[in-house]
């Protein structure tokens, strides 16, 4: 039996790097985007996918996006760098951000690269992916347009700030942690209304700071952090690293993809690119890590589980297993790229299998 | 009016290094210990304070921690280091591998130091306010005894494995997040058992993986990470770095600071420093800041709140208060210290404020 609704990985990123081209992208640029998407629902993670394609694609038409002009590294002080994204895609600039972190940490050991004047970037681990095929640790992050209050507050001030950090294995899939720091991404609590269902308590509070499990009410208002006051702690460092220090926008300075037609976006990120070499050689490093794998994924498991899973080790099999037998696309995103298709002539059927 | 139960900070310092000196350590690590103890109890946090005295004397007399050699550097790469804290106490351990991390960032502009073979090291944030004070970043990590089970699993396995990030201010208190991984701490279940009280559920599983309030289930069973998988990640994360790189033990390999009178802790601690100059200059940086954190705290307030604080800011205030006024230590503290006291012939009586 033929899935009706599933896609070549290989033939979506062609798909989406034709129409980046189209768009008037350079080819190098336009896929190293579309690699990043496409690593996104190959994952499992739709919300940073090719469902992203039409937005980014707007905010080129819109002049919002400008990819005239190359991500420079405006200075190199030791192990650290700080990285001007001229406002280019995100991608583009956060691939240019990390080879000059890889690059960095394979002289010193270690590198620091704070990025300013990018966009959305997709998602991290697309990043930490490329760190760990390297042989070293990345922990990166990025901030974010205004959904999270700080603790006390009511209003919308930090970012959804996710942070991720990818170490390498060997046999064993690699730890691969990439997380916001809300409870809950918006787009949940967007669809709970939608469908009107009831959201968890726990996820957002009202405009007046209650806990509120009406999604309307939580839209309103503001996401809640991770572990309370210590998630909106992890959420402001994101934002002084990501922002103050990288020299990009911070709070309300960093500007929204979807409902901000007047700015550009002005998101920062921040990588720490470590080699593992500058500690131990790397295959017993990746002995180590196939063995405390194979320890935590031993342990007993809680009535119900029947297994443990480490950091993305779901999103890697899944990954695996979309490799070869097809990436299933959600029907809203196969409608909207087809449309995206049919705009700049670019067939989305040529990505199916048949 | 004066209270009864206050004390001197600086007097208390004297009391503490006091005994350490007596019980053979050499007055320059006594003070260290005495002051990363101290540090706490002015934030107001107990629980890395003064009350950790007695174990650390215990174990001192018990041969498990040996002051006899000094922590080394056991190798410099680039801007990166290893420390082997030979089994020294953990606050003289921490305090060398700050001041690597701060002298290899001063020339690096960062720093990364990994240190094994080191036991509890008190409060996180006593490195990160002296990181503060010398203009850097720093984020630190530990690992620790096993508390924590990972999501899916029934056994702790993790410690509360804290993370910890300092970053200066100018006029305004500096951001200082100080933080467990854990929801809540052991501690705090241990006592909600013996006031018979029952636990807010989220704190902790009962020996099968099922959410408990009971808190003596809860001591069976496992504490809970903060944000479910997100904080098993980060708490695997510290493990990882801490212990798997640093080359401390990991897992099940960090032995209880109390109920192992055999083993050396073997605790591992990741330092990462950095220069704010790198980046700008100081002065700049420190405005931004002051003006981000008043922006911070003008946001509009949830009902019943008065005032939005700064991760650290409480500690801040209160360690400025109880500078002036005294410490006022908890009664179960102040009779233990009273006890050692006795026992090593130094008065605890001294320290108090009159």
């Amino acid at each position: 039996m033929v899935c009706p609704n599933r896609y070549d990985w290989k033939r979506l990123e062609q798909f989406a790097t034709a129409i980046f081209v189209r768009a008037g992208v350079s080819t190098r640029d336009a896929e190293t985007v579309a690699r990043s998407l496409v690593h996104a629902d190959l994952r499992g993670v739709h919300s940073h996918g090719l469902a992203r394609m039409p937005v980014y694609v707007e905010r080129i038409s819109g002049g919002l996006i400008d990819f005239s002009k190359a991500p420079v590294i405006l200075r190199k002080a030791g192990a650290t760098a700080v990285v001007d994204g001229m406002n280019h895609l995100g991608a583009v600039v956060g691939e240019a951000a990390l080879q000059t972190a890889i690059e960095i940490a394979g002289k010193n050991g270690t590198a620091i690269v704070g990025v300013r004047c990018s966009n959305h970037f997709g998602a991290c681990s697309y990043y930490a992916e490329q760190a760990i095929q390297k042989g070293m640790i990345l922990f990166v992050m990025s901030n974010a347009p205004q959904t999270m209050a700080p603790t006390g507050g009511i209003r919308p001030f930090f970012g959804s700030n996710p942070i991720a950090a990818g170490i390498p294995a060997g046999s064993a899939p690699p730890f691969l942690l990439d997380m916001a720091t809300t409870v809950a991404a918006r787009g949940k609590i967007a669809l709970a209304r939608k469908k009107g269902e009831a959201i968890p308590k726990g996820w957002a509070i009202d405009e007046r700071g209650r806990d509120t499990t009406d999604p309307a009410e939580a839209l309103r208002g503001a996401l809640l952090p991770i572990g309370g006051a210590k998630g909106y702690g992890i959420a402001m460092f994101v934002d002084i690293l990501c922002g103050l220090l990288a020299g990009a926008g911070y709070g309300p300075g960093v500007h929204s993809l979807y409902d901000n037609d007047e700015h550009p976006q002005n998101v920062g990120h921040f990588f720490w690119a470590l080699q593992i070499e500058s500690f131990m050689p790397l295959p017993l490093f990746q002995q180590r890590m196939d063995q405390y794998i194979q320890q935590i994924k031993a342990e007993p498991k809680a009535e119900g589980r029947e297994e443990i899973l480490i950091p993305g080790e779901w999103e890697w099999r899944t990954a695996k297993e979309r490799q070869v037998s097809g990436v299933p696309l959600p029907d809203t995103v196969v409608c909207e790229l087809a449309a995206l298709g049919s705009t700049w002539g670019v067939e989305l059927e040529d990505a199916r299998i048949q």
